[in-house]
């Protein structure tokens, strides 16, 4: 049984943050150790530690951190900021420890970011009709969250209200983290599944299997539109010609208040070794769906629709 | 440099088939010897040798092998016929071989299959505009036709012609035929391209990076619904959305008139096990694109528009 508890995800332990290195799951139950901003920028970097709001976390603790050991604080901040370029939440988080930069604020962050999941999936599942059958891409997860999960919490509350049916898992190429993390995280809370290539989500919504998507986001923009691991885009579209909603569920510290549209979200370009070593080979690591193939975004604070006033 | 002559692919030699086993490219180029129908049968149903047109060349090779040996014919034809149920060209070889099962009539049909590639690509390649970015899935190469491809060989036609500016192949999960085998027989004709995750396909649309989708097919309705490799119906559906035409290039052999509509293609599901041994999976192997999402299909009499008539 998988477990899922927030503090195996990632703690602050003595001189170290810890974290459950999410490389290495399934197969492997490790915990990575950082003793520095900068290993912890480095675990974000490589994704020992991912999720928008679990990097948030991880920055906060890598922040006290740096406090507890008396680094350098603006090079912290910097580093840390640095670490991934698309979500948002590392800067939110990062903006949260300024002023406070203890190890009881990053805890604080840590559970807060936990409690929004757990509202915003009540919302998300009022969403849900009976026996729905959801398809999610990535890993919206407790490993992505710190903890419970924003699509997967979605998920999660809506099975305990017995509105789930089934979750089609797209694998989520090039680094499988449905296949790899959501499958793992359904597994242990006893929700079926099954894992699918990330091409075969149309062909299972042509042939009626698929109620909704639900995704989580990386970064919300004023407008609505939203970035999230590549292929959500692909959803988003496939989704509208099908009929289907596509849901949102994320915190708000997701939302970039100061980005417009989604044309101004800086998207990462990943090394294209991810996909493979032998050929050329070109590596987005997210997508933007635009606020209008979006049927709601979910945050801890309700059910949003456009237009959309966060 | 790859070598793609008909001959490397499959040929018929002494008391044995012989094909590149293409489940081991591009890593390393193994011959596969096959000494009965059976053996012929079983390259086909492990992936040994694939692609709609390849196939029928291989049933051809494996059926004449079984008249030399003095196998019992219908039984040689059965096994080989049942070897994978969504391609049609399978018995349509077999029927061709039937009134004939010699070594020349099988050398025939590969040798006609390489010439009716050359002929559609020439077709195809009028549909082309100067400075063109195709996007392409699986392999609709040399590989799966015998010798030069059909939807590959339309892009080296026009790259020939000048018209081809870069290809971006879909690695196409789970077997990463385009990753593995596009890239290989594009780097040998020296052909521009990368490879990409299937996921990210309509990204590279939206950002405006595609100006059209080329793929083979496996099985052709008579209305021009068209079965092949799981997530071309996806792509169908992106690039309407994107205003981009998909053209499907294929020899008449795949045109199944028997079959009125796609509803009636069987859709092999194959073992989940090709996307993780870990966790639950389904695995359909192939989609069926209705014609209506289909700008033109090429084959080696010219290219045709809805409403077909072939």
């Amino acid at each position: 049984m998988a477990d899922l508890a927030p503090e195996r995800i990632a703690r602050l332990e003595g001189d170290r943050v810890v974290f459950l290195d999410q490389r290495r799951l399934p197969d492997e139950e490790v915990d990575l150790e950082c003793r520095t901003a900068a290993e912890v920028a480095e675990a974000i970097r490589t994704l020992a530690v991912r999720g928008a709001p679990a990097i948030g976390v991880a920055a906060a603790y890598g922040y006290a951190l740096a406090a507890q050991q008396r680094e350098d604080l603006d090079a912290a901040y910097r580093v840390l900021a640095e670490s991934r370029p698309t979500a948002v939440n590392l800067v939110w988080a990062l903006d949260e420890m300024r002023p406070d930069p203890t190890r009881e604020r990053a805890r604080g962050i840590h559970a807060e970011e936990v409690e929004r999941c757990k509202r915003m999936a009540a919302h998300a599942a009022e969403l849900f009709g009976p026996g729905t059958r959801a398809l999610t891409h990535c890993n919206a997860g407790g490993l992505a969250t710190g903890g419970y999960g924003s699509a997967v919490g979605a998920l999660r509350a809506a099975f305990e209200r017995d509105l789930l049916a089934h979750v089609w898992v797209d694998e989520t190429r090039p680094l499988l983290q449905g296949a790899r993390l959501t499958a793992w995280e359904l597994e242990a809370v006893g929700i079926p599944h099954a894992v699918i290539a990330d091409s075969a989500a149309a062909s299972l919504m042509a042939r009626g299997e698929v109620d909704c998507v639900v995704t989580g986001a990386d970064r919300i923009a004023a407008n609505g539109d939203t970035a999230n691991k590549i292929g959500t885009y692909s959803l988003a579209v496939l989704a509208r010609h099908h009929g289907l909603p596509l849901y949102v569920v994320a915190p708000t510290s997701t939302v970039d208040p100061a980005t417009p549209t989604g044309a101004s979200i800086p998207i990462e370009e990943r090394d294209g070794a991810e996909i493979t070593e032998r050929f050329a080979a070109r590596n987005p690591a997210f997508d933007v769906t635009p606020a209008e193939l979006i049927a709601a975004i979910v945050t801890e604070d309700g059910v949003h629709r456009a237009p959309y006033a966060f």
